[in-house]
This record gives C-alpha cells, structure tokens and sequence, in this order.
C-alpha cells in the first residue's frame, strides 16, 4: 500500500509535469481535463461510481451502505498554481482513494457493518489561479456561491469557465445523490512549523481571515509616444504607486501585529508597450487571525492611497471585495483524528492555517475535518514543493484509521460544531 | 475621390470594429488576416499585382514601367492597437492605394512616361502591441531585424508571430521583385500642434530618439498565504517599486529638459492572486530628441532602483535594450512633398515625430519621407481617434500630387540624404 501510493502520485504528477519537477493544471485546461480522467478510472477500476455536478466537482462513491443515503466526504483537488506542486491539492486526492478502497476491503473482510456511504471528491477550481475566486466547487456545492456566478467566471482571455468545463468533458449534469455527515481533507502543511517542530500530523482547529479586495485603476489609453505628459492618465503609474504604498502600510501594521499580506497579481489594459494603461486591476490580500482587524487594514490601505490616486485624475473601482472569515473547524472530527493518529503512534500538533482549503469553505453546511503532514522546508506553490514518502505513508494511514472510524459512527454522536477552545494568539 | 476615401476608410473599420468607435485588429489575429484580404482585393480590383513575403508584408505593385525595376513604395501598416483608432495606419495605406490608382489613371490619359513602378505596401506589426519589437515587417523588410527573430516573435500566450501568420494565409515566400527608390508614408499626427496651429500638413523632418528598457524582476514563487513574510522574495513588490521610481527620476530630470516617458505593459509570472511573483517583466520607455540624453537616463533610471531592488533579493535581468536613434528623413523627398502641398495651397509645418513609423524603420536602406494630417484634439491609441474629412481629402491630394512626381523624376535627382537643417530645440 505504502508502495501504491508513491507510484501513484508519480503518475498523477505527469499530467501537466513542468520543467522544474511541478505540475501545472489550470483549472479547465487540457491537462485539467485529462487529470480527472484518470481519477476517474482509478476510481471505477476500485469499484466507485461516479457523478459529476454542474459546477465539475466529481464524486467517486463506495456504497459501503447501500441502504443509506448518507456519506462521509474525503478529498481535495486535482488543479493546481500555474507552476505548482505535485502534493498541493493531488496527495488529498490520492490519498482519500486509497484509503476508501482500503476500508471497503477491510468492511468485507471483517463483516463489520458501515453505517455511511464513502465518496472521495475532486472539487474544481480549489486554486483560483486561472479563475477567481478559488474554492468554487466547494462552495457552489455547499451553496455560498450561485452557480451561474460561478459558470460565468472568465479567465485573462476571456474564456469562461463553463465553456472549458465543456470542453473537456467535465461539465456535469447530475447531483450527488447523498447527504454528507463529515467531510475529511489531508493537505501539505504549505509552511515549515511541522518540520521545525518535527511532528507528524498537524491538526487544523481553526483558520485565518483574509481580506481580497480587488481594485481597479482607472485612466484613460492614449499614445506612450507624443501625448504630452500633463494630458496622460496613467493607471498603471497609480497601480504601481498603490502597490508600493500597500507594502508600506502594511510593513508597519505588521509591527506590532502578525499579519500576510500579497499584491499577486496585475491585469493592465489594454496590454500594449504603447498604450498609456486605462485600466489596471490589482489583487491585494490582507491575512490575520481576526476578522475585525482584516476589514480595518483594508480601510486603512484604501484611505492611504486615495488622495494620490485622485491627484493623479485616476478612479477607484472596487470590483471585489471578499472577507473570509476566521473558521473553527468542527471539534468531534478533531477527536476522531487526534485519536486515530494516536492509535498509530503518530506525533501531533494542534494548528491554524493561513489559507483556505475546500475543507473550510464546506464547513457552513457539514462538519469538516482537515489535517497536514509536513512539507520540506514550508515550500508552497512552487514546483519544488516536496514532502518525504515517511510523512504521506503518515497521512494515508491516519486517513485510513479515521474513515474506518467515520463510516462506522452514528451520525448524532459527534459534539456541536464549534466548541473547541481557540488557539492562543502567535506572537511576532 | 473625395467622396470614395471616407467610404474606404469606413469599411475598413468595420473590421474588427469597437464598441468605442475604433477598431481592435492585432498583428496575427482573425481580424488583421480578414482586414489583409481586403487590402488585397481592393488592391486586385485597381489592376494592382500582388506579391506577399516572409514576414507577411503585402504588396501591391502598379506596373506604370514595365520595362525597370524600379519603384516608388508608398504605404503604412493595417494593424491596431488593442483599443486602437480607426485612421491610425489604415488611413495611410487607403490613401496610397487610391492614389496610386489616380496616378495611373493620369498616366494612361497624359501619355506622360512613368520611370518607376509604383507600390502600395502594409506592414507586419508596426504597432508592436501583441508582438514586441514593433516596426517588425519594415525593419525585416530593410534587413535591420533578422527574419528568424521576426517570425520566432512570441505574444503573451506563447503563439509565435510565424504561426500567426501561416493561420490568416500571409506568410508569404515571394520577395517583392523591385527595387525602392523612394517610400512615401501619410499618418495622423498623434499629436495636437497642426490642430493647435491650423496647420494642413505636418512635414516630419526629424525623429526623437527613445531608449525601451524591458527590465525582468527575478523573485521566488511562493504561496501568498503561509509563506512567512521575511521568506518572501516578491518580483511584483520590486516592479511597483520600480515604476514608481521611475516617474519620480523622470519627473525630477523633466523639470530641466523635454522627455516623454512610459512603463505600460507588464507581464507578471506566474500570474496567480495566490503565488508571489516569481518574474515581472515591465517595458520602460525614455524619449528625448537626443541619442545620448536618452541613454543616460536609461543608467540613472537603473541606478536609482538597484540598491533597493537588491535590499529586496529581487534579481534584474535586462530582457531587451534598444535605443532607437534620432533620424532625419530625406530631404529631397521633403522637397518633393513641400512643393506638391504648395502647389494645392495647403499650409504646412516642419515637424518632428516622437514615436516610431515604418518610415523611420526603412530610412537605414532607402530614402523615406513622412507627412502628417491632424488629428482631433491629438488623441491616439484611443477608440476616440477622429480625422476631419477636409483633412483626409488634402493628405490624399498631396499624396497625389507627391506620388505624380515621385514616379517621373529620375532617381538620381535627390538631394544627399539629411541635408536638412536640424530643428531648434523645443521648450519645456
């Protein structure tokens, strides 16, 4: 088994290989498109049936109770950053399958009786590289997103992402017939603390809250050659000078409180070395535990680049603005982890993540689980992204050990949602 | 004839025609191939032949002498700016078809004899927008870019220039049969002084000089959630810090001399809102009426980032490095046109150009002479570009009139190239 997995992950990595040792599967590319083929046939070749949704998300279910209509939820994402990791999103994935087929054998063999359904899914467009926002399978599913907002979505060419789920093949049209009772994600760590602490497992009690505002510059296009230099309205000069400011504002903010913080990506029209930009959009991201303080960074930015923006006769347009609250993931899945990790000897360490997974965006509708395995060197959204085959083995056998559990267990047992104690604050 | 080229230059803009009234044909695109072909045609129609070669530059040849080998090139270029105006390079081709159609209408009535052919020629990509370096087909055509370069041009989306050009059916494998003894361009003026002056036609007699730095930011990709802040190496922090330096250097140096500056286009890697960039490439560009002035800002600019770009671990690769020179058009050719304008009793203006024209491109390999109509309120690479018709009808004329001797003179007849005096430099 500890075998199958690595293989497994290799030959899932192919798809979409890049030059560095990564993988790039933009959400809705080909290479999108033939990854989930192949999850597609791993799964049916195990014995799953598969239903695809509208949005894409594919669900690959064991009918461990063919009498139930219930289910417990494994998986994570098969897309990844245009030069992303191997593990990032896949290993969940592969993981989630294996283990599936690994507790529908050990059912027949033991004649234990499963009170749930297995599905391990593949959600679409985790990553939100090529369309934004991210976590749309996930959150179309559990209903926080419309679907059509969700259809609708068009990458930098304009191309939506409805038509490129079309394309290859995985625009579904069914719903997965059963109701969820837990969902359970694995994912690399995408920070160091696992490894400097030299633990196993990393238990996630709660998330981070991000602020996403996306803001548009608006000036006017006109010719970089003989419009004089008074006439131009420059947006790009203004997006330039807003980002620069953003880092400062934020550089001393993070004095005396942890905060992330990124201003990733840019889209300047209309994209020519010879046009003065008439419109520039900018996504900036402002991480902290805590919502409140987000939302007030974000106004602060806002009021430190508005009077320089309006001197320069250039508009603000704010095309998103997106909080994600601070999530406590639900506190029985914890028990069950912590236990089954536990059980096999495995180290611990309850934790936060500063990122958003699939595993957070479902938890206003189901009870969600999420935990991490180390990653060398914290390295994140980079081909070199790597975790050693110890700490997946790690992870495999400790999704094993919790979906046994999880498929066994009456649904009402678990405690209400929410009743862990949070984390004390990290100190900068 | 007056009546025909509005006609003309209508149905050309409805090729690739905006919702802002301008037109969106960049080089390679499904519009520049449908807009190619109606050249062609109309060209077909006036009994021109037509010869397309390597690069996809098409011409259309009158054969008023059918025993040289000589003649007179007229032309401008059918590409656009993404959000380009309707008269920007269309207007100078139109006008060179449909005056070299009256040219030879006249010759067959006169009985006067013809020493040159004469051609009417567009350009690949002189706008330089989707491909960069712009001028391409000119600067291939006059041997000052190598073919191979040319064609292995890429766009933003990795599609090469020669693919491009194989799938609209203009790669071309003739060579044009002539030989040039003089290129004729008409244009707007991108500019508002023979507006502001009530001038007719400009005279281009000299160029500016423009230094195009495109700088690469080199960082780290990592994920803009967890990465610890100190960990960070953000190609797009540098970059905005770049351009914002840029404009403050510039600002500062433009208070004692005229200079004209851009940063318009950039490219960020790997282009996600949750990876730090990895690479940022941004085009800058520095013009000033004098090579080395132009030069030496270039250094300043550089040496006014490097210090802080390093403090970041952010590398700088220097991606391309091109100082177009100050060039000074033929005068005879200027002679040739004075006289053809006076002669109508228009008023007419020596001038300058600051941006770059297929004119300037061919100047290195034969005598070229550039002339302006106005443009309304000197608006450019803008969908609000407008010519008045009086002014299209005079530019037509003059080129009439320009194209009648230019194809009766014998060539040796020309003054040495730059005799002209040089104009006084303009105030701040």
């Amino acid at each position: 088994m500890a075998h199958t997995i690595h293989d497994m992950i290799d030959r899932f990595a192919m798809i979409g290989a890049t030059p560095g040792g990564g993988v790039r599967r933009l959400t809705g590319s080909t290479e999108d498109g033939v990854v989930r083929e192949l999850f597609v046939t791993e799964a049916q070749a195990r014995g799953a049936e598969i239903h695809i949704d509208r949005i894409g998300n594919t669900f690959a279910t064991f009918r461990l109770a063919p009498g139930s209509d219930t289910a417990v939820l494994t998986g994570s994402h098969l897309d990844s950053q245009p030069t992303g990791g191997r593990f990032d999103g896949a290993l969940g994935v592969i993981a989630s399958l294996l283990a599936a087929e690994s507790v529908a054998e050990r059912l027949k063999q033991s004649g234990a009786v499963a009170r749930h359904n297995l599905t391990v899914v593949n959600w679409t467009n985790e990553e939100g590289a090529r369309y934004q926002p991210s976590l749309t399978g996930s959150s179309v599913f559990i209903g926080t997103m419309p679907l059509d907002r969700a259809l609708a979505m068009q990458d930098r060419n304009g191309i939506k992402l409805a038509d490129e789920l079309d394309r290859i093949g995985f625009r579904g049209t069914e719903d997965w017939p059963l109701r969820p009772v837990h969902y359970l994600e694995l994912h690399v760590e995408q920070g160091g603390r696992l490894e400097a602490e030299e633990i196993e497992i990393g238990l996630v009690h709660e998330s981070w809250s991000t602020a996403k505002l996306t803001i548009a510059f608006l000036g006017e296009p006109s010719h970089t050659g003989p419009t004089p230099m008074p006439k131009r309205r420059d947006a790009m000069r203004a997006a330039a000078f807003a980002i620069t400011r953003f880092h400062e504002v934020m550089d001393e903010a993070a004095r005396d409180r942890l905060f992330h913080w990124s201003a990733a990506r840019i889209v300047v029209e209309p994209d020519s070395p010879n046009v003065v930009a008439s419109r520039v959009t900018v996504w900036f991201e402002i991480r902290n535990r805590d919502e409140a303080t987000v939302r007030d960074m974000g106004q602060r930015f806002l009021a430190a680049i508005r009077p320089e923006v309006a001197r320069q006769q250039i508009g603000l347009e704010m095309v998103a603005e997106e909080v994600r609250p601070r999530i406590r993931l639900d506190a029985a899945g914890l028990k069950v982890l912590g236990a089954a990790a536990q059980s096999l000897g495995k180290t611990t360490l309850d934790m936060e993540t500063i990122t958003g997974h699939d595993a957070l965006a479902v938890q206003s509708g189901m009870p969600g689980t999420l935990f991490f395995v180390p990653s060398v060197g914290g390295l994140s959204h980079n081909e070199a992204e790597f975790t050693k085959p110890a700490d997946i083995e790690n992870g495999l056998a400790v999704m094993e050990a919790a979906l046994w559990q999880m498929v066994l267990r009456p649904e009402g047992e678990r405690l209400p949602n929410g009743s862990v104690d949070p984390l004390p604050e990290p100190t900068v």
